[in-house]
């Protein structure tokens, strides 16, 4: 091995099969990911069929050669089948002894139902006959003639598979029978006769020449690379920096030889639930198309064992040794050819939350990984997943159960039905939440899916393209629902003498597969089991502070129970809409027309926000309660209406004229409210507004240290963007706390002063700054409103054609820009900590609950994030996983 | 004076006169500009009367210290004291040798008027008599005993001048006599008797101690540092860092011992028009604060050669020997004490933009200054005055001339009358352009003088306070005028039977001293004469390019004419509104429901384009020419009014529905404009408008070039905050112009595609967007919205209140934010050139006009700025000296 790894820097193909491996496991980035797993399969000694992977880089080249393979890479190929040839003891286009080939795409990343894939390339009329007449099986040779020629139409001459479907159907009808197997050898050679007949009334040729099958096979995958649905896929999953896709050349083992053979997938333990138990379906007699495809309902994998122990016992060797060696649960493609079973591919299976966490806590007392990778096991998506709603009591919905199917992806999922994935967009972009009720889904469906609260199929199996795709996403799926039976075209499905028509409301169990009628309520989700067990490994790993964005007593109980360390944010004007006496005396204080009207309106409201203070403080019990200074634009609060009506009453209640209201209101009026009278901006034209907020945080912060409790109480003024700023409110902050505290009887309140750095200028400005700050907390959706100049609410113009057009990766407002937003959060972390070393620094932007951000903002070195209750405990786990990764890194460049 | 300088590090007191200067011209941060002078003039030599500073930091010490005066000062006061007692052959409080002494404020930066001074400190009932005796003149002695009552009363006691006035009114009365030289000796007796009772009305008690008369004098200017006018005054001229004020107390020379005593002020030069001739005025029998204050209308200088011809010469000569010393004009006040000359005071003069290019070009020719010198001396504010209108025919309005005064400040004013300060404020914020008529103005009309147009006083001369304060802002300003009554009760003036009334149109020619009825017509300025060599010399030294912001053919060749180097910014869209067609095309090109009714809008537009680029492209022949694609929000081009109309109006023009117009001009609304669908994101979104502007621009092009001019064409996207926005943009512009070029025989047109950087994002990428970017423009407009989130049409709720508190020192939109913005631009400049050494970068914002910034601009390296056409000549000065201070800058550090 170490003699073939010695190869020349331009090497363009590696072959593999067992003891011949030129590649292995860490060369994924050039011979993709299904490439580098046959290698290594093969390096550990697993029985691989032998084949050969083209590189993932000469498929960039093919690009750029304007559809060309590169000079020498054709040799480079015929040398490897060569290679192959010699193993498999036959030989492409050798009549007497035919070599079959797979020809598959394999990229970097799994893109599963993406990328096209070949089998039985080789055949033609000559071979096929031979093919009969080597395995004494004609009808296996013509059946797998028929299939080449249909999948060869469809992947490589674009010849839709349909056309082929209608003259199988139509044979059958012929023939009277409803089974593919029931055709006879005599019958697959008419198929193939009417298939290539399909070719030739579409002016295509079917190429004879084994050789010219496999070069016009090569470069479909290619092509197939830069497909719509690939890029569709790509974009949705936010997958980028790839060349292109490797293909990988392969001998074939044949599933279809009769009773004694078959194909199979598998997972070494259940990706639903995490079960240590082989989990996987097996379909006789078959190729691996028929399994993935979902055309054909599979059998449990438990079938295998009965029908062929001795390859189900193999197949069970087979994958402890695959999850001692990649240490990871593993999704496994076999193929069992006369009782001879061959291991055609693995990979680290997609799983859903509850699974992901049970497989790391097994493998932790399994011993086969520590806890540190347990942590990197389990990704954050995973635990959104986990933090889905269920259904509020499941044995209430039982009466209204339509039918059940494979509990393809678990959750439960409340929508309308909609029957194409073009109304799942359309009736999501109005905000209406919609269930996908498809016979089938393909690729082309993938934007639909993503649209849907839940996907309903009527065909397909738990590795089903929609069961892959709707895991991969946590959204429930229910696959392979015999009951049920979908018409696309009229927009209507039947389960069990009801119907099911576009726009009513279903509800989907994907943990039991039910289907149920109407709009079952939901229940918030719960943190319990070994969830419990992972997130103490997760938390004793986290350098980062998780806490939580909360506005009332209620949220901020909520937040700790998801394991909040305090409140990173409290905007306390939320509360302000919370009675109808609140918003008026709000009003009262914004139309007033004198400094006096203004102070009494304030005096009223100053009980209010007390009250919650005092509450959240209580809540957090001595955790840090972090409040903002009041901070959207006034006119916010104004009523929507009328304006005659509402200057009218806003008049009456407050006590001044119609005119004066209307010229508070027209003064309020702003080109760019966003960028206009906001933030600190208010605090410093009205201190008397300022001043009423700290004493309502003081006072109530006095009576919680009466009743016992600790206080953490932070300060924070909004939208600064200048030292003086703070500084100015700042010194207005210190007065009134001071002057309260003494009122108290000198009582201490410890408190800080700090601000919101979301202006761009604020994290330029941090060194000044940070000498009155005592906390920074990066406000990221204004920094990135002003950092990008886009406006949030206004995006939505040009949002999409920047994600289509690939300007954007994605939505900066989800994901933190860490290459613009994050140098200025950089700056403001080393200017602040230069000019003040114990300055501490969180972020309470959403992008704060964020994986990616979070382990983002580790590597920067915030003191902690703060998100919205949900999704703390992802961003617990974020911070966990950036803090081995970090370590990990060290450790590795100390060496 | 090396002994004397040898002096311990918290001196506070630094003694002057002839041989024995403790301080020099160097120490003006800690004497003040007036502490320094005296100590410089004494230094070289100059009769100064003898006396004492007290330095800056005293007055900051004073303040820390809750008004008190730091341990040890008063002695060493008193020590100085007796330096001057010495000299002066007498001694304070002595009744029979008196020293007077006059307390003076002087802080490092002039600030005429704004402080308070102090004259015949030291008087009493027994001084006054002693100096009767001893000056053998009772009624000089009185005379100065009750100003001196008037005076410190006013200015330390906090008792209004006018109560002083109307006692002096009374006695006049009573005394039947019209000029104060008329009351003898005993009526000024009195009238200290009766100025004393106006001190005992108010509760107040006359310091008869001369001491507690100086401490508390020194108290006073230390105080009026920190006066409300004084901050007006400091925050109008953007005066910053200072730590306050100096004072400066010294012995008195008196110019009112008779009809060989008198006082001036002179200029060495004329400061309106740069003459090399004394200029100024002299009050026989006078002090010093009866020509300040314009109360009295002084003599032109030349009456004190006939008078006194002695003091006369050596006036000129001392004019000489400053000028010699100072390189400069100087501002001289000095008093005639019985035929002897005192130099009271010298600095650099004030003077308006034609005599500070007069001097300056002059000083050279006389080899008092070397050419680097002379760019330096000229203000970039003063061009700024030159360029200021003139009337459009001088001839034409002679029959509407009221009346004539002294022509105390040049250039054409026009307005309508006011007659207070307030009201000229209030008026100019609503947008109408006044006039301020006044008897006199005083430091608390600052604030009115500069919302005006002009100022008109009846009373002062040409170095009264309106005078000098006008000349500073280049404002036209009439004084003097003997034929006005201003009464400010009623708000009318008489002149010569005719009534100007409030709002009455009137006209001023500050350098005739013409006042005119109506609303003369002005005319835009010229540049001439010495200025046309003074902008070669500024020429030669600057390093930065001066290009233009010009939209139409028109003003492409005005800017030449100023010197434009080229045009930094063509903002295509100004033309749309040219012509009813025009707009009708681009709305129809809005509201397009189709790609192809878009494309057949944008080609109806094309002519159009075509047509204003070709024109501006020939004006700049071959200068370059930067055109900025399509940049607004489109709804900007919609009409205005009710909504139903407008969209029936639109639809019936372009062929399509009123729904659909409705439906789009909805889709256009926006929450923050500024922050939204505007700028590359059209040009991205809808590339066929970028593609038809681009034609546009390069079949201009060629048919300029096939005309036989040249052409340097520089396209520029707008808004461009990724390097993947740019990249997109770039490659439309490139892929359409290589089109033109080939469909026009190949004609090549030069070239380059450029950027805006005016997101912030865009600055901290400027790395990745140089790759693309051939040039950067800074759009320090935009970039200063988003660097700080304000919006420049909404600042106006809050920028008066952060400028009132200090917050912002200035308008960051008429002057570069150095900090924030400016460390933007440092960023881009340096990443944009590691990127791309040769990339081309200016600023196109409207604060590439303004001289701070465009030093600051020098120094960061940048290529050019680009400023309206008027700001030109303004951007090369402020180009010019920046260059000869960069360069004298490392030279010294070369030392
Ligand atoms: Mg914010
Ligand atoms: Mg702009």
């Amino acid at each position: 091995a170490a003699q073939a790894k010695d190869v020349k820097a331009t090497q363009r193909v590696f072959i593999f099969g067992k003891n011949k491996s030129q590649g292995d496991a860490t060369m994924k980035n050039l011979l993709g990911g299904k490439g580098a797993n046959l290698a290594e399969m093969s390096r550990i000694g697993l029985s691989v069929p032998p084949g050969l992977t083209i590189t993932t880089d000469t498929c960039a080249e093919f690009h750029t050669n304007g559809r060309q393979l590169p000079a020498g890479c054709w040799e480079e190929i015929l040398a490897g089948l060569r290679s192959v040839e010699e193993e498999m003891g036959c030989r492409l286009g050798d009549a007497a002894a035919p070599l079959l080939l797979s020809v598959r795409s394999g990229a970097a990343v799994s893109m599963p139902g993406m990328m096209d894939t070949v089998l039985n390339l080789g055949l033609n009329d000559a071979c096929a006959a031979g093919l009969a007449a080597r395995s004494g099986d004609e009808r296996f040779a013509y059946d797998a003639y028929r299939r080449f020629l249909d999948m060869y139409g469809d992947v490589v001459m674009g010849i839709p598979h349909h056309l082929f479907e209608e003259q199988l159907e139509r044979l059958k009808a012929e023939q009277r029978v409803s089974e593919d197997t029931a055709l006879t050898a005599a019958d697959l050679r008419t198929l193939v006769a009417r298939y290539k007949e399909v070719y030739k009334q579409l002016g295509q040729v079917f190429p004879e020449d084994p050789y010219e099958q496999l070069r016009l096979a090569i470069y479909a995958v290619f092509d197939s690379w830069r497909s719509e649905r690939a890029d569709v896929y790509r974009a949705v999953n936010g997958i980028t920096g790839l060349t292109g896709t490797a293909v990988n050349v392969q001998a074939m083992a044949f599933g279809n030889m009769g009773p004694t053979s078959g194909t199979g997938v598998c997972f070494t333990r259940n990706p639903s639930t995490g079960e240590r138990k082989l989990y996987g379906e097996y379909l006789i007699n078959a190729q691996g198309e028929d399994v993935v495809a979902g055309i054909r309902t599979p059998e449990p994998i438990e079938t295998l064992e009965r029908s062929l122990p001795g390859a189900f016992k193999e197949l069970l060797d087979n994958c402890a040794l695959l999850e001692k060696h990649y240490k990871d649960m593993q999704d496994i493609e076999f193929t069992v050819q006369e009782g001879k079973l061959y291991m055609l591919q693995c990979r680290g299976g997609k799983r859903t939350g509850t699974a992901a966490v049970r497989i790391a806590v097994e493998l932790v007392d399994e011993g086969l990984v520590d806890e540190d990778e347990a942590v990197l096991m389990v990704e954050p998506g995973h635990l959104d997943q986990l933090l889905h709603p269920q259904f509020a009591n499941e044995a209430a919905y039982k009466s209204d159960v339509l039918g059940t199917g494979l509990p393809a992806s678990p959750g439960a999922a409340v929508g309308q039905a909609v029957f194409s994935a073009e109304d799942a967009e359309a009736w999501r972009s109005s905000g209406l939440p919609v269930v996908l009720v498809r016979r089938e889904t393909s690729p082309e469906d993938v934007k639909g899916m993503y649209s849907a609260e839940g996907v309903l199929c009527q065909l397909g199996g738990m590795t089903s393209h929609a069961a892959v795709v709707a895991r991969g996403w946590g959204k429930p799926c229910i696959t392979g629902c015999a009951d049920l039976q979908v018409d696309e075209h009229s927009k209507v499905a039947r389960i069990n003498g009801h119907e099911i028509r576009q726009g009513d409301w279903i509800s989907l169990n994907g943990s039991t597969g039910e289907i149920v009628r109407g709009k079952q309520p939901l229940a918030p989700p719960e943190l319990a089991g070994d969830l419990g067990r992972f997130m103490s490994w997760v938390d004793k790993r986290r350098r980062l502070g998780v806490l939580t964005n909360a506005d009332t007593p209620e949220d901020a109980a909520e937040a700790r129970k998801f394991g909040a360390e305090g409140i990173g944010l409290c905007r306390t004007e939320h509360m302000f809409f919370a009675s109808e006496e609140r918003i008026a005396t709000v009003r009262r204080m914004i139309v007033a027309q004198t400094r006096e009207a203004r102070l009494k309106a304030l005096a009223d409201l100053l009980p209010f926000q007390r009250a919650d203070f005092e509450g959240i403080l209580r809540a957090m019990a001595g955790l840090p309660v972090t409040i903002r200074l009041l901070d959207p634009p006034l006119h916010e609060f104004l009523p929507d209406g009328e304006m005659t009506e509402v200057c009218e009453a806003l008049a009456r209640d407050a006590g001044v004229t119609v005119d004066e209201v209307y010229g508070t209101i027209e003064k309020l009026q702003e080109v760019n409210p966003m960028l206009g009278f906001r933030g600190c901006r208010l605090g410093i034209t009205y201190p008397e507004i300022t001043e009423m907020q700290v004493r309502a945080m003081f006072e109530a912060a006095v009576r919680v240290l009466a009743g016992g409790s600790a206080v953490q109480l932070d300060v924070m003024v909004p939208l600064v963007g200048t030292a003086a700023e703070l500084a100015n409110q700042e010194g207005l902050v210190r007065r009134v706390a001071e002057q309260v505290m003494s009122e108290s009887g000198g009582v201490r309140v410890p408190y800080r002063v700090g601000t919101m750095i979301e202006v761009p200028r604020a994290a330029l400005q941090a060194g000044a700054i940070a000498k009155t700050a005592e906390f920074f907390s990066f406000g990221t959706n204004d920094l990135t409103q002003m950092t990008f100049g886009y406006s949030r609410d206004d995006i939505g113009k040009f949002l999409p054609v920047y994600l289509e057009k690939g300007i954007l990766p994605y939505d900066p407002f989800q994901v933190l820009d860490q290459e613009g937003v994050g140098e200025l959060i950089r700056f403001a972390v080393e200017r602040g900590r230069a000019a003040r070393p114990d300055l501490k620094i969180g972020i309470c932007g959403e992008q704060g609950g964020e994986p990616r951000t979070v382990a983002f903002l580790h590597e920067v070195g915030l003191d902690y994030v703060s998100c919205s209750p949900f999704r703390v405990p992802i961003a617990r786990l974020a911070a966990g996983q950036a803090a081995v990764r970090s370590q990990r890194a060290a450790a590795a460049a100390k060496k």
